[in-house]
């Protein structure tokens, strides 16, 4: 088969690679039917995060199964399925407790912008997708696969709640998904931090009441503006520099919480203040499983089109030209299509 | 009247002071029926925390209301009342949201271990005692001026719900507090970790269902031991040195929430670790005001009894040496009656 493979900074090529076999009676093998370009594959792309040797890469799909292990219930051959970014049996303790990105039997996937996909612990990861779901239902069911629910999970750890005002901070793919989370758990007020025009456009289409494009004390001013002077009852953090985690502390008010969802590149965090105010602080990688059944009953009726994040796709065979899109922001995130 | 006055380390004096008088509408004048020694009172006592010249000390009480400044409502001279160990107005846009200890109008007490004591905000921070108590509630009563109270903002921090797993890390007089909220908040198991005999029996009043008297990886091995092996769904951070926040982030499963509450003495937090288990970090000063009426009840009707951590009871005049008992732990909490 062929699939994506990392060489370096800006070389990502699309290359024959062994086809995926079962190895383990858990697994299954998945044909891919679409597949993604993550904000986080650019810290590679990027140079930011070292590439040792040329290394398969993507960790989102959607697709059918083609064969599973001796093992593997509650999917079959044909089925259509999305699973998660991280893999997870969904039975060991920590699973059961919801919690299945830190999952006791986790296991990553060998490159996942590939025709086909070995998913481990397949019992636990993959979802089936009812009926043959409307070709235009195809983005948003790929978006489950990680970005909508790391959005909604920023909106849960920030405790989004009916009547609250919710700051997102980023506008990336997984902030403007935060955006719509927000505006389905029930915000009153949804502020999304923004400053490119095309991003804007798409958080209003999500729910956005209030869009500010400051940063830094301006952008805090914005906020206390928009809150009686004191700072958003919920703030979701969706990039992790150490200027958007600073962005988010200030933007909470005393009693607040901050739910972080962008891998942290942080020095550290300002505990004392954040003690003397009472700002609250959770998140982390999505447990993705615990939110698929909910988040794609939500996709099916038309609740919610995470989709519109896509705003370019390309055959599989473009992948290269699919991280340039986004590295260049000429593109929120670039669907695959093998 | 006399009062407190420490003057450096090891130096409590029992001293005359100037009358409090009524200086803003809002003040009230509160003569003392019972005071305390705070665990953070030591700091100073201790030098580790200087003391620049002789500072008025105290922030915990227990009174009659003798005069009221002309905006005061809701309280009358005569009236028995308790306050918390920061003053709030309960009107303030953060105050409306509960989070009474970060109110935009707080203002620190001039010392409460004395005869008198001016109380500002005092229409938002006085809570009247119904009927007259029965002298053996003085001590509880007193206790819901920050301990108790204290102690129940790291079990709301933390997430205790009915049938969860809560450890609580120290046994001073608010983790013992603490260990009392997680049973009074319904956990299942209520883990105390200390290593006195003393604090372990009221540990075991109070509704611990174990004690791990271990620390370090040993105490984080017994913690797993209870909780297949994942850690708890709840810590309750009641030390605040890196010890102890130490002990807190690692007792804790992956997706549970450490709350805080010890004034935090650390360099900084394992973010990364935190991110990728999901670890919340919540609490910090007690928003006293904001439990007042729910545990003023739960004293009134006895179904609970956090004086038992007043363990030494003195006249006021015998200050220092409440200080030195609590310092060489000859006493969880002294008393102090005028
Ligand atoms: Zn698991
Ligand atoms: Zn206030």
């Amino acid at each position: 088969m062929f699939g994506a493979m990392i060489h370096g900074e800006h070389d990502v090529r699309f290359e024959e690679r062994p086809d995926p076999v079962i190895e383990e009676p858990t697994d299954a093998v998945v044909r891919t039917v679409a597949t993604c370009v993550c904000g986080s594959d650019l810290w590679r792309y990027r140079g930011i995060a070292p590439v040792d040797s040329p290394t398969p890469i993507g960790h989102e799909y959607v697709g059918v199964v083609e064969e599973i292990g001796s093992q593997v219930t509650g999917v079959r051959p044909g089925d259509l399925v999305v699973g998660g970014f991280t893999t997870s049996d969904n039975t060991c303790p920590v699973c059961r407790k919801g919690m299945q990105s830190a999952c006791l039997h986790a296991a990553d996937y060998d490159g996942c912008q590939a025709q086909y996909i070995r998913v481990m612990n397949a019992s636990g990861t993959l979802v089936t997708i009812p009926d043959t779901p409307d070709t235009a239902l195809m983005p948003s069911l790929l978006a489950l696969s990680d970005v909508m629910c790391t959005g909604w999970h920023a909106a849960v750890s920030a405790g989004v709640e009916p009547g609250c005002t919710a700051v997102v901070v980023g506008d990336g793919a997984v902030g403007l998904c935060a955006v719509l989370a927000a505006q389905q758990l029930g915000a009153e007020k949804v502020i999304a931090m923004s400053r490119h025009a095309d991003r804007q456009a798409i958080a209003r289409q999500f729910g956005a009441t209030h869009i500010i494009p400051e940063r830094g004390d301006e952008g805090v001013a914005r906020v206390r503006d928009l809150t009686d002077g004191i700072g958003a009852d919920a703030v979701l953090e969706c990039v992790g520099t150490a200027d958007s985690v600073d962005q988010a502390l200030r933007s909470v008010r005393p009693g607040g919480q901050v739910g972080w969802v962008g891998v942290p590149h942080v020095e550290g965090l300002p505990l004392g203040r954040m003690f003397r105010r009472n700002i609250g602080l959770r998140g982390g990688i999505a447990p993705v499983r615990a939110y698929l059944d909910d988040l794609l009953a939500r996709v099916m009726d038309g609740r919610i089109d995470p989709g519109r994040v896509f705003t370019l796709t390309l055959p599989l065979s473009q992948v290269a030209e699919g991280y340039a899109a986004m590295d260049e922001r000429r593109t929120v995130k670039t669907m695959l299509i093998p």
